[in-house]
């Protein structure tokens, strides 16, 4: 049995540090790398990219609104057009930087407000799947299962990668439970990774009220940026190669 | 006879649009397109990747420092890892707009104050040649006889393009004369056209003080954002025109 | 008799010039002059307050989203936190521009997506409620009649200014007709004046359909950078001059 | 006996956080707010600004080149019209939310590369000079000893304040020696307590050769970014009260 682990890399900008990426990068194997437009300065991004090309770590192109000062987590009303354009850009500038460091970018994943709009809004999920296509049609989206994202990208023909979140809630009818509500965000490494271990060898998992639900996914994100980013990846590393689960990047 | 004639374009932003590049584009072989850091959004860029792509025009990486608010023109004294990732970034955004578009960015050439700077500057001037070569070696690097910029490019194997520029006076010695000396600046589209004709046809150009000067280029820039840019460009290739000699991008 | 004209300066940013503001500002009495989040560099902002000030017109900020990119055209979902920090520091900055100029700031109008959400979004006119009352609660804030942003202001012991808009068309229920709809926005010079007249005059309009409405309001907004504008700003000035109206701002 | 200690904050900029702000704040007398310019997004400059409030710490402008991406630690030739307007700018933006937050601006310190250059270079010294000069020239500006900052502000009458570094090594002629030497910075606690207690009470400081040399200082700058920023100014702290030094802001 496999599975892809993907984290969110690169996310430092300039003078500003986030996350022990390096270390990160010795436990997944799918590093999310920041494109600039929410986070991530050039020379961030192509340290990033040495690192996971030396870890043999798959590059995705994690892009996102234009917006510095709110860490691409505020919704932003982009044209069509716009957000389009943003995102080949993003993608090309990562290629360029993944080029230098001798790797190759692989897959893309929006990151926050445009990960989450991507899940309903029709015009932003169709913005980022005409990008991916018209800059590379082999490049696979990763996303949430059941988003219009995914949806979009498979009618395009572009490979959809669904993927489940390590350390979060989810309601008994599959989505996520918002953060605002309690319990939202998992914080014991030990349950978190059983719960992965779950996901991947019996494709279940058990939402907020006790059901337990399908989750067929291909990939499980672990969050890079919290304090004990690196001890949560590390046990759920751990607990996957306990049960005989290889963690390799999805085909 | 042939001259490759380059022009700035893609330099709008946002809601501000600078030059009228569908007519330029119409004009010159060869388009300097903004990348996004001293100018060009990437709806701009993609926009004037398309009129380039239709009128068979060239398209060159015009990579600049990071400075919006300066448009590029003011010396940021970055280190030569920041400067060397932002060029590389700068291109590869570039490349993904220019393939949706249907084209490919055929060489890099320096915008405004780091123009100025790989001139003289051996750090920043190193900083664009590792950059291009780490891309892409076979992009071609353009920019001003005697420049550091040119000598370092040809020392790693990347290929220089010699550049005069239709509008500027010249030294006895083939420098530019500064921007803040009287005359710096031709503005009579008749004695511009003539000047590059004769630049092309003899090799010479005619200095401030009267003396003539060998002036063998591979390119001849005309600008696209001063008023009667369009009106300039148009001079130069009809006059080259008239003269037999035809208007195309360096091989 | 008398009225307000009020119209949108200052946003050229760096290299890009927008509007002739020396011009409008010879013919409205109040200026919105922008701070720098959608548009206006720090030395566009202080020559646009010298030249308000030498015309005796009263500068207003106009604060928009942090949306450089966008122009402050798209909405952007800022916390109430993020977007009340953001607006006081605008008018921070333009206050101290315009003392540097001899001026003063002396209200506060929001921009382009701030100011529709504005109408409608209570947490946003909250937030920019909130930032004027905290750094001058004397500074009315102008916006549209019926507007959430206007009645909170007034529960908040802020003073509204009411305005309407020289170039719009109104639905018969007195809001704007979208720029989507085909004859959203009148160009003719002189019906757009003789409108001008009859709101002040009269205190009505006539809406789309024909039938005439109340419009009763303190200042009217004359668009500043459309190729256009300083004609039609000159021909409602002198409308009004004609019908004995006098131009001030509003007390 | 007394002094003031002077700490860098405010410098997180929306998710990046940098620093212990609120410690920092507990333990010296003057904060150097940044203000958008190379740190500081408008809600974290209203925090601390609300931190400074509360433990009586005056609030200084910490104003610096237009760079977030470097930090503001890197020279950017604007001209002096744009640096003078710029640092207007932000001296404004932190007046209105250090009023919001019931306190107000009473100092101005250049940030990083700005603090470096207004040492020596006439043009931008004189910037930072007219703009305070033109803001409120009841502003004190503090800089180092010897600066052409320093000497400009005296001769434009504004009250220059003098100050030392707690950290960091000085020649023999009181100059800082540069951080890209050994020894540039010194990092244990007691030495370097010791040694601002002898400023402050004997007037000398001991040199990197041995000498010991003049350093008479109305202030002391700890910093606040580093990992033991805040031990570090902990142990100043109390040093200085054993010698029965008063820590509070000049005058």
């Amino acid at each position: 049995m496999r599975i892809d682990l993907n984290s969110d890399v690169g996310e430092s900008f300039g003078r500003w540090e986030l996350g022990d990426d390096e270390a990160i990068l010795g436990l997944v194997s799918s590093a999310n790398v920041a494109c600039g437009f929410h986070a991530g300065d050039p020379t961030t991004i192509a340290r990033t990219c040495r690192w996971a090309v030396e870890q043999g770590v798959a590059i995705g192109a994690q892009v996102g609104y234009r917006d510095l000062a709110g860490f691409g987590r505020r919704f932003v009303d982009a044209t069509v057009r716009e957000l389009t354009d943003d995102v080949v850009y993003q993608i090309g500038a990562l290629q360029a930087l993944a080029a230098a460091a001798g790797g190759r970018v692989t897959y893309v994943k929006p990151h926050g407000a445009l990960y989450n709009t991507a899940v309903h809004h029709a015009e932003h999920a169709g913005a980022v799947v005409d990008a991916v296509a018209s800059v590379d049609p082999s490049l696979p989206v990763l996303g949430l299962p059941g988003s219009e994202l995914l949806a979009q990208a498979e009618r395009r023909g572009l490979r959809p990668v669904y993927e489940a979140f390590a350390d979060r809630a989810y309601t008994p009818g599959g989505t996520l439970v918002s953060r605002r509500e309690e319990g939202a965000v998992l914080d014991d490494p030990v349950s978190v990774a059983a719960r992965v271990v779950q996901m991947v060898t019996e494709g279940v998992v058990e939402a907020v009220d006790g059901t337990v639900i399908r989750m067929s996914v291909d990939s499980v994100c672990v969050h890079g940026d919290s304090p004990d980013a690196v001890t949560m990846a590390r046990a759920v590393r751990e607990a996957l190669a306990d049960a005989g689960v290889t963690v390799e990047t999805f085909r």
